[in-house]
């Protein structure tokens, strides 16, 4: 099965090609260049470099969330409309789990995927690495950087930060969590290969979506939502 | 500091942007197309994508061998070209030892980093995870499989293999070798993003070569050179 696999979901951006399990190329960014200039070009020099051409894709996979608003409904977008063309099926993959699976399954260890939300929150979920497997410990959330601190004091292993949040809950939490890593600069961002690779379990569990119904998992409303909210809480009081 | 690094040692071929430690931009190829039409369209497209130039490159890396006699000439003439004309240093870098650094030092274990060298036998060196830290146990080799067998039957630790050559290294030593893991598919082949992470530590100790005394390292004589010598034997003889 081939699968093309995409993240746009925070600040780098990336697409991969998986040929029956294997990792046949992937290209990856993170320069700060906006997601809808440079997602499409590297989809089609990757497709182009490797002799593979799109009608020849079985699943179209994206990591749908959590995420930035704009970043995740460029990748979604794009998936989306591939999809719908080609008539393929699609798997909507969660950033943290996708981002988890960086890491090779090899020892004992704690996951927290990080992604900095904002607001003093992290998206964030937790996995742990054991008997050769990431085991997912808990579901996608926001979360308060002091409450996922009072979790993580309580686990024993080591913890390996991993996402674009890493850098920042390092510096916020290294005082009060012992035994807390950064994943390493080449496994610490959003990489597509690992959105087909968890992609690939969805597709075997029978998790795959229609082009139709794929959208991005927002964790939060977005602040137009929120401030719409307020404004007519404000006007009902009056 | 800004480096572009280069590795087409054996099947995959990939090229990495790295500013100041932080990981810009890398393509990855796994497809079995020849180098010589991938790899500098590859490099041109990761430079456009990320809005950087050749001219503001510090450091050309490459890894510079063990690896297939075409493939390493491929890479190494091309960092050759770029540098001479740039005026700019050269990194020439073990292609064991970076594809030791594909994986994250965290736990302890032994890293096996094997290239299939044919004839029965491996390109080699060995490495132990051990402090956060991935340190080489022995120099770059050519090793008969039944040697290395016997080296790793001793070692304690578990023992992950990663390279071009893990497959078949996994299937000839698994019945006697205990402990022994493969890397996940996106970690186990050379990866020009780990070239440039040892480039860096290499420049850190003054380690770089100028462009005209940057050449491949082979452990072998190649194929020609070896029936040559052959012939001129058999020719004194008579």
């Amino acid at each position: 099965m081939k699968i093309l696999a995409f993240d746009s979901s925070a600040v780098s951006a990336s697409v991969a090609l998986t040929d029956e399990g294997k990792l046949v190329g992937e290209s990856f960014l993170n320069c700060g260049l906006t997601h809808s200039r440079t997602l499409m070009p590297m989809a089609k020099q990757l497709l182009d470099n490797s002799g593979y051409k799109l009608e020849d894709i079985d699943l179209f996979a994206v990591s749908a969330g959590p995420g930035s608003f704009t970043g995740l409904r460029i990748a979604v977008s794009s998936v989306k409309a591939m999809a719908a063309v080609l008539k393929k099926p699609c798997a909507a993959v969660s950033t943290l789990e996708a981002m988890a699976h960086n890491l090779p399954p090899l020892g004992n260890y704690a996951i927290c995927a990080v992604m900095d939300a904002r607001c003093k929150q992290f998206y964030n979920a937790l996995f742990t690495v054991e008997n050769d497997k990431i085991t997912r410990q808990c579901e996608d959330r926001a979360i308060m950087v002091d409450l996922l601190g009072g979790e993580l004091e309580k686990i024993q292993d080591n913890i390996v930060l991993v996402g674009d949040g890493a850098n920042l809950a390092y510096e916020l939490m290294r005082d009060n969590v012992s035994g807390l890593t950064l994943a390493p600069q080449n496994l610490r961002f959003q990489k597509a290969s690992s959105v087909a690779q968890v992609a690939e379990m969805q597709y075997n569990r029978g998790e795959t979506v229609k082009a139709a119904t794929l959208m991005p998992h927002y964790l939060r409303l977005s602040q137009a939502e929120r401030e719409l909210i307020a404004k007519n809480k404000e006007a009902a009081k009056k």
